[in-house]
């Protein structure tokens, strides 16, 4: 690719400052203005917003990037995103839309003419209108930015299988300051410049952020280069504040950047990859707040952290200040802006791009329009298949891997598997039969599956992770997340902000393609911990989740392998969800059939008849379970029952997908209470077995007419480095201690004594044993059912 | 201070080396021994474990550094604390701490003969042992490192108002790739040399993660140096694989740190601060399971990810690897490190510290023995007063941030407050008139408020805030962290790691005092989010820690200004807790004097004899209310029935510390049945206004017989950018509705349909008007109770 010379003509650098001023005032009437929108009439009160809400400091040079990026679009032809980490600064995004028209493609209501400036400033930050910040409601964007830090991950997250978009992505200096975008510079490391798109991260060292002086904007220039360059990057510096010359120096530096992408781009392509590429990022040094007022009340502002948010308030209580509003507008000049009609008539064509490039309009911002579902292969053809139940041993997340694998093989350039150092110790190391790890850095001679173009991401950041997968995802690709069951709470955060995106953008927003769905597998669960211990026992993730709109939640437990399968094969069809996967991966007995594993999943929760007495209509006693090692331990506890008290009729419940407990009003995966109550009966005590805490079953069966029946055992953070079976007696999850909690509610059984006497004993045992030899009883270790 | 030529002699060098042989034996005994602990037997197989389960990868590197840290306060009498990054490397802290004694101090079970050998290899890993992890167990730990990322910050959170101690922070490079690590190099820019100590982090450059090479092992050494410099540190570089080369270069390397260290500290403790000192650090790269098996199945394992846990395993299902154990062992030499009854036989003592001076007696790493209790001043000096109750609007946080100040002026040295840019924004900013905000990177003219010596510590990174809290409880002194209540989430996973920590800590191992609580402040809350919306609306934190052990969780809602100086007083004086706070930080309505508020939250859950109807015995209706919204809420709509319907007899209850519903059996703050039917009586409808998410009432009253009556009313994932009130009216939470349902939840009041039709109007009448005005209805802003 060539690029012409772009010293820009004094008249190109007077459309660019109009262009800027343009968009200025419009985020500054978005800030501040009811009515009024081209002070045509003299600045009232009656103009202004009672309630002054919004983001100034960060929306000058937020405007600045956009007007030079659609300058290089244009000049280049580029397929550029625009990635928002200040996404506090929310006018910016709406203003730039409106000016190059994608605002009005998506909301026709709002009219490039007077009255739709008007609703355009008026609904910001106002009730019934749109949200401060770059939420779902902005075209364009695939990151709010609220909660900050995910910027840079977002933006790796979508260029991965895009070789022809580019990234651009402003990071704040305060965003910057936060762990999880510290550890995102590091993602060039897992950039092929081949297969993938690039990058172009763009520093804003504005120096502030609410109260402070940011770290990166206080340490010497050469320190800051060096740690660029210690990230990775070779840094082009832009700095100034004067309005006339920094135009000049954006243009140079984004052509030097778009220029060197392009160039290490088509050099890999040529020749092949080699080295793991240096690319370029910008670090723009300019003002906060900059073109705003100066000072306030004799202290700075323009270019200090009082520019922060609304530079002056209540100008109701002081009308006074309506003439520092009047002047700022006016030094943007609308009249030579507008026409009286409120049209745009400052000709800046020339720096607006075709429709089809305008990143208002880019399909990887609205990933859904992309999507291609995915090619999946049929689960029975990884079947696990047994003569008898409960005798077999199988990692299920092996045969999972192993699915997973050939998902990939169908699905190259749409699918990819994430994890935080994991995914072998997980047990999906089939993948690596198909893919490798994808891996940029340097190699050594006795390194294994890393390549340039492998699909398996892993970096010891959960963070990073879950960044790049959300990017992916918003871009419309699909994958998987396989993690420690403790450690995702690493990033319940991050889970949190695109479960609201989530709820927003498919229930708010009919412009908003369905995207794929957030899976998760976690797996080295809280009851097989063995070497680790108590820091890494933790179910809590579900507990989280299980806040957040139901309508976007799906949390599974499938008790062996052929129902993992089927979840597996589900989760990935699925659309706008955060579904979450808990299961073993250590070898476990197997229960269903293919068969059997396919209706239990699709009912979510059932009866296992075989594991049942004869006469199930009206048990003696329900003994229910989800999650993997509770559904041994619940079958196990119904083995010794059946032995015991060969006349209790016991009714068996399997749960795989817990949500169908929950209220019916609250999701459709609700089973009804004629329903709910057909399975677990009215008047029978329930033992529950449950894999996380026992108040997430307590919250979901809350309003249920039974629910006074439910006895559950679950985790009660209790734990420590001990044998498997150790973990559950600390919690008293095991069999012998369901066993005991069944007898006690159970009415009228004649050798309760002697029954309760007998399972402490055996746990009195167990514990001996495991003091002594390390290792569980061998009746526990070696129990099968049939 | 003089440094001496510390050129080892080749007897240093012979005894430094006997030293790590020693410590590694000790750790690959550990490892796998149940018996024979000096191989005075011919090793069998019931003398090795039959669960392996540890991490030997990351070991002989911690240990090396170990010995090396000790030769060094040997010869410096350096004051130091040994944070262990790579926690999962229990095995070297238990060796270490064993070898110089202090192992023994904390249990005397353990004797340094072979029969303590034997407990201390046994124990390891193992069921009533310790378990793998450098967890509270270890003597001179603070920091597990189960959870990767967190050394950093909590090495530096220990030296703050330590200015005679150095925390060697060994960092892995696996942790290193974290985001909580990646931001807290950063931690620098806060390091007063004159009144702090000294961190000296020690990137250990092993090279290998579980399965993966290190980003930090892959890229060019310039790079790596480039981005240690732009982290403003000045790295020492140590690399070897030759056993007798790597002490010298060691011996060099911390010489050439400590004396650097001591110099920057001595240069500004005499001549005073001027520009931010640029400390060392030293980077060692060395190979990971150095001195193990080099290979195993003809794959590689020393220096490679396959030493990351335990290098071969399953002995007893291929009893040929028994000789392979043997071999490691024995090259050691066990017999010339050993005397035959299992002592220390190597001499070794010139090496090993004074026992005040050894890391493993460190009393900041058991820091309640140096915890110095808060003065502090009385609340009633801070008191708000009123004429009538619900007239006076008061930022309740405002006050509390006078309270802080003179805490802070009470207490310099012993005491600070961290928050993540929002200490002003939270409306503490009251303490800037007694300190200044911690800062020692570039000052500008215009700064204010930023000193080197200030105590108010502020970063954009919640998990750096978060680390050093940790790290300066911890060492025994006190604290207080103000965060926004959404962001709060984003430690959520920290939080609970430290939650474990206390548990263990205070319930298990004698040896450890109670240390200071941790006390969050969340304010900027859920239902006053105005410029932010629904990305910053998110009540979940409470929710998460619930589910730890109650005894180490307190979670308060005060209602006022006054009530919120009573359990601001009350956190700051208990220890080995997690104190949760929720107040906003707006103007609210006042309700209790000093007196009554000293009352109320010593009860934590009391009956407001003045809010409700005269006869109280037999209620109606419950109002009940927890949070300071909920609270105006559930006030306003008792007067709107109190109007309506006046004969109908309301009994109001106010819950500032929310464990008092939950069961006693799990808290000691739980209500007896009796106490909670005395309140909630028996037969009554209870409408519940709580500030969180509902589920969260829910689950702690559970078992409570009345729990039926229950209507609870809170955060229904229901948000966006809109006016307070909309806010609340949007999750049902409001005065309005609040009626509503009490009136559906009534019997036989006569003119229903009216007053719902009534509540219906005004809530279609609210609606309309912000759409309108964009602000809330005067009669709801203007509320006043009298």
């Amino acid at each position: 690719m060539t690029i012409k010379n772009n010293k820009l003509t004094s008249d190109d650098v007077k459309t660019l400052n109009q262009y800027w001023a343009l968009a200025n005032y419009i985020s500054v009437g978005q800030i501040y203005l009811l009515d009024n929108p081209l002070l045509k009439e003299d600045l009232r009160l009656d103009h202004v917003k009672p309630r002054l809400l919004g983001h100034w400091g960060t929306t000058p040079g937020l405007n600045l990037i956009y007007i030079h990026l659609n300058r290089i679009i244009v000049e280049t032809k580029s397929k550029l995103l625009y990635v928002t980490g200040p996404g506090h600064g929310g006018p910016a995004l709406a203003a730039n839309t409106y000016i190059e028209g994608s605002y009005t493609k998506h909301y026709p209501d709002i009219q490039k003419n007077e009255d739709g400036l008007k609703k355009l400033f008026k609904q910001f930050s106002f009730p019934g209108g749109i949200p401060s910040h770059v939420a779902p409601e902005i075209p364009g964007s695939i990151n709010e930015g609220g909660e900050l830090g995910y910027a840079l991950s977002h933006a790796f997250g979508a260029v991965f299988d895009n070789p022809d978009l580019i990234a651009a992505c402003v990071v704040g200096d305060g965003e910057a300051e936060t762990g999880s975008l510290a550890a995102s510079w590091h993602s060039n490391k897992f950039i092929n410049p081949i297969e993938d798109g690039a990058v172009l991260p763009i520093l804003h060292l504005n120096g502030y952020k609410i109260a402070n002086p940011t770290i990166l904007a206080r340490i010497p220039e050469d320190e800051l280069i060096n740690l660029f360059n210690g990230y990775g990057y070779e840094p082009i510096w832009v700095e100034s504040t004067d309005v006339n010359e920094i135009h000049q120096l954006m243009a140079d530096a984004f052509d030097k950047a778009v220029h060197t992408i392009k160039s290490i781009q088509q050099s890999a392509r040529e020749h092949g990859f080699t080295d793991r590429p240096v690319w370029p990022m910008i670090i723009m040094k300019t003002p906060k707040g900059w073109t705003g007022p100066k000072t306030f009340d004799n202290e700075p502002v323009e270019g200090n952290w009082r520019s922060h948010q609304v530079p002056f308030k209540d100008l109701h209580g002081h009308p006074e200040r309506l003439e520092l509003l009047d002047t700022w507008l006016k030094s943007y000049h609308p009249e030579e802006l507008f026409d009286s009609k409120g049209r745009i008539k400052t000709n800046i064509n020339k720096f607006i791009p075709d429709e089809s490039l305008q990143m208002g309009m880019s399909p990887h911002a609205n990933g859904g329009k992309l999507t291609v579902p995915l090619v999946l292969p049929d689960v029975t053809d990884f079947n696990i298949s047994f003569d008898s139940r409960g005798y077999e041993k199988t990692s299920a997340t092996r045969i999972l891997g192993q699915y997973l694998a050939a998902v990939m093989d169908l699905n190259r350039a749409n699918f990819r598997v994430f994890g935080p150092d994991e995914t072998a110790s997980n047990r999906l190391d089939a993948l690596y039969d198909v893919t490798d790890k994808t891996w940029v850095a340097e190699k050594h001679e006795d390194d294994i599956h890393l390549q340039a173009n492998g699909r398996v991401m892993e970096i010891l950041s959960e963070h990073t992770c879950q960044g790049w997968f959300e990017g992916y995802l918003l871009t419309g690709r699909h994958g998987f997340f396989s993690c420690y069951e403790a450690f995702i709470n690493i990033i319940n955060s991050m889970a949190t902000q695109h479960a609201k995106w989530l709820k927003v953008s498919s229930q708010e927003i009919c412009w908003r393609k369905p995207i794929p769905s957030l899976n998760y597998l976690l797996t080295s669960h809280v009851w097989r911990q063995d070497h680790n211990g108590f820091s890494h026992q933790d179910p809590g993730f579900i507990n989280h989740l299980a806040n957040k709109d139901p309508q976007v939640i799906r949390l599974y437990f499938p008790p062996d392998a052929n129902t993992l399968l089927v979840i597996g094969e589900q989760v990935l069809r699925s659309t706008n969800k955060i579904n979450v996967i808990v299961a073993g991966k250590q070898p476990q007995l197997q229960w269903l059939n293919m068969e059997e594993a396919k209706n239990h999943c699709q009912q979510g929760i059932g009866v296992w008849d075989w594991a049942s007495s004869s006469d199930i209509k009206s048990p003696d006693l329900i003994m229910a379970c989800a999650g993997d090692v509770p559904t041994i331990e619940a079958l196990a506890a119904t083995k010794i029952l059946n032995k015991l008290l060969p006349n209790l009729k016991i009714k068996f419940v399997n749960v795989v997908n817990i949500m169908t407990l929950a209220n019916p009003s609250s999701t459709s995966e609700g089973l009804t209470d004629k329903e709910f109550n057909e399975i677990f009966n009215l008047q029978v005590p329930i033992i529950f077995a449950f894999h996380g805490y026992p108040s997430m079953i307590h919250r979901l069966i809350y309003n249920r007419s039974c629910h006074a029946n439910f006895h559950i055992h679950g985790f009660n953070e209790e734990g420590t480095t001990t044998t498997p079976f150790d973990m559950l007696v600390l919690n008293k999850l095991d069999r012998f201690n369901l066993v005991k909690n069944a007898i006690l509610r159970l009415k009228n059984i004649k050798n309760e004594a002697t029954i309760i006497a007998d399972m402490d004993h055996k746990l009195y045992r167990h514990k001996n044993y495991i003091v002594e030899k390390g290792d569980d009883l061998p009746e526990v270790k070696n129990f099968i059912w049939d």
